[in-house]
């Protein structure tokens, strides 16, 4: 079998890697990285709890740190993958800044982007739905039974 | 005619002041506020081109400070004043603080969260729209008109 770093599995990966580190520190376990030219530009995870601040999802901060990184506002050339559906306002955020493509794991029923249509994204934006779902989902699912228990 | 320092309209002329400093700085005007208990604990201006950060809306900034303030992430005791109608990515950071009332000053017909249906804002959070929005539409119509000449 022949296996590419520069594979969507290879980075989906990197982005579950960033979920567990939220999963260690009890937030919600989603990670998200931005690549350009097979080059990881930012990587992160949620950190609303630990900052006290509902904007701290990862892909705000990924945004944020690729557009850094880029010395401009636009992630035109940028995929970003994160392991979970982005909610209205990471999807808006990708909106604005002209994301090219958006890769993510497990679906969000509740509150992800695609319950408010097909026109959340900037049409530009290519998206990959549910990729590598079953990880992404499986590690959601682990965080929330340790709630319940 | 009594003039209290703790009226809407006294707020809103604080975020008009904040969506002045971002006209000056080449910055689309809106400015915002975070009030509770009477004092102003957070304000700010739309930095998007300043920063090269789509996520650097006045308001993100002002539920970011307002949380760090509070030492807390929920908002709901606070009130929010913005000069201009939220986004759908402000909208949804606002739902997540669970924000106690949000006032804002001129609609946006193209970006505004109200395009989206009345489920964008907590359940929780009263709404305020149009306060004082000739003032805070005059100001966008000002920058946008410079931009066209």
């Amino acid at each position: 079998m022949v296996f590419s770093v520069f594979s969507d599995a290879y980075y989906m990966k990197e982005a579950l890697k960033e979920a567990e580190k939220a999963f260690e520190l009890d937030e919600v376990p989603v990670g998200a990285i931005v690549v350009v030219d097979n080059y990881i530009i930012a990587r992160s995870h949620n950190l609303t709890e630990r900052l006290m601040d509902v904007t701290a999802h990862a892909e705000m901060q990924v945004i944020t740190a690729a557009a850094n990184h880029i010395g401009g506002k636009y992630l035109t050339d940028c995929t970003l993958f994160v392991t979970v559906e982005p909610c209205l306002m990471c999807a808006t955020a990708m909106h604005w800044a002209q994301l090219g493509k958006l890769v993510y794991g497990a679906q969000d029923p509740k509150k992800g982007f695609s319950n408010y249509g097909d026109k959340i994204l900037h049409p530009q934006t290519e998206v990959v739905q549910g990729f590598k779902h079953k990880e992404c989902a499986e590690l959601m699912a682990r965080f929330f039974k340790g709630k319940r228990d």
